[in-house]
């Protein structure tokens, strides 16, 4: 490990491209800390991207969104592709709040030396979770995966933000769920690209497919409209054509006529996203460091100015601080 | 209508402290619209906060939030206190979602000229949400209100930055909800001074009782416990056991040692919040002026150049930007 920390960039995209996982697993914990070399081992990498196919995964908790991710790793594993999965849901069975059930219901994945798991922790307000997990997924394809799966809970703006990163994102619901399904924002359904209704096996999962049909339709689609099939994560049950549907998506992002619009449309989202969360640690630094906010903050507590104004000349003191350092 | 448009800030200030409701609809308006005016307003009022209890009631849907505050509005009534509601749900039956059922459950809250609702649109993905939502909280605070009460799917960040403006937050569960109550982030838990189990009825109730009791030992705690009630919202049952706990919550808030610090802080978080979202407002504006995002997502999209460096290029030019006008 002493040795491993000691490696400098070009050395880990070296190892990374020659398929050494150990320099992989170092890569990742680089990323994810922002550590310089983290910045350089990705920008290096960048280049070798685009050959995975990105998949998100995303559902409200208890949709059963980890056993379906297992399943689909073991399908692939069949079609005898490589995976790699980015679990970023603190629930997940792959990440710290394991239990035990589910980490032996997932010990043949995490054997297997065609998958490499990965979890992540949320990263509270920051919203830096999506600005790693993005560098994470592009590791991973640098790295020669043929699928990346990302799992997310379809919640907050990060989460979902991450699953949009993915080329093919699915969004998992379950039977009975109909009073979800009904508030579920428009915009969710919008970014998702193929619909499964897991745990089929349960009651009500044709009425719930009925209520998908019926939001895709009200929804705003473009030239692909979302499948919505139907599955039992636990017995494998619909799996197969899931990752069928999977492909065809893949296969219409880059056949389409549309996919250089696809893909700076979805450049532009990352850049932005990563830029936005840049200049708020950014700003917050030097908004800490010149002291004006606590001043500022003593002024709102008192109530002699209003959180609106407070908040404006924060910014104008921080954008001073900019100038003067141009 | 037309007359209203004209008024001038300061007018509507005195018309809104006056007690007239169609100043402080309008008011509301141009706070959420973000307008000059709205800001004139919402600093001209801010001097007049802190005399209403906030209250956030946040939970995932389905879980009864918009039932128990119709609960809770009544109960509040009957104390002779005066309500103010904002509901930032888009599927809360107070907002644009209503079906009809909900709509007639809550008829005779919206007839009694004691009860002012106001439901806001969610905003995408500018992150607006908490900063127009605390600015109208602020807006009915001012308006002399005894109580404003905040509902918010507790899913999103937005919305918990937008439930913990409020003094107590509540935070509703259900029996059987028992997958959720596991995976519930630490966060949500630790933002939230009272917990309700709702549908208290069903079965299950003491389960997810205990449950929560169990997380609470976990949880990073401060001098306040929050009690874990039942309540059954739909009958009342429960109702009036919480607007004592809430009480006795604002009771704390109040005379703690800690009240002052409390204070800070949530002023902080507010002006960082808002300088949050105003600077990747500004930001996104001079990018998309300057061009210089186009030029980069055009290196992103052809893997000339990886998306971190790409953000780090437009924050550059961006700054510039800000540099020259200075």
């Amino acid at each position: 490990m002493a040795q491993q920390t000691a490696l400098s960039a070009p050395e880990l995209v070296d190892r990374i491209v020659a398929g050494e996982r150990r320099a992989l697993a170092r890569a990742i914990s680089l990323v994810e800390a922002d550590t310089p070399t983290g910045r350089e081992v990705q920008a290096a990498l960048y280049p070798r991207t685009g050959h995975a196919q990105t998949i998100g995964i995303t559902g409200s908790a208890g949709a059963g969104k980890s056993t379906l991710v297992g399943a689909l790793a073991r399908e692939e594993r069949k079609r005898g592709r490589t995976v790699g999965i980015v679990a970023v849901d603190p629930s997940s069975p792959f990440s710290h709040g394991a239990i035990l059930g589910d980490r032996i219901r997932m010990q043949d994945l995490t054997s297997d030396g065609g998958v490499f798991l990965r979890s992540m922790a949320s990263r509270g307000n920051l919203g830096g979770l999506s600005e790693t997990a993005t560098g994470v997924i592009d590791v991973m394809d640098a790295a020669g995966f043929d699928v990346v799966i990302v799992e997310t809970v379809g919640a907050g703006q990060d989460e979902v933000e991450v699953a949009t990163a993915a080329g093919t994102t699915v969004l998992i619901t379950n039977p009975g769920g109909g009073d979800e399904i009904q508030s579920m924002k428009a915009g969710l359904m919008e970014v998702a690209q193929i619909l499964v209704v897991n745990k089929a096996d349960l009651a009500g999962s044709d009425t719930a497919v009925t209520q998908l049909k019926a939001l895709l339709a009200i929804a705003d689609l473009g030239a692909w409209t979302p499948p919505i099939l139907k599955a039992t994560a636990k017995t494998g049950e619909g799996i197969p054509e899931l990752v069928d549907a999977i492909d065809r998506h893949q296969e219409h992002l880059h056949s389409s006529e549309h996919a250089e619009d696809e893909r700076r449309a979805l450049s532009r989202k990352q850049i932005v996203a990563l830029a936005r969360a840049s200049l708020h640690r950014q700003a917050l630094e030097v908004a800490h460091g010149s002291g004006a906010l606590d001043d500022l903050v003593s002024a709102v507590a008192a109530r002699r100015r209003d959180p609106r104004s407070a908040a404006e000349s924060l910014l104008e003191a921080v954008k001073r601080e900019w100038a003067a350092s141009e």
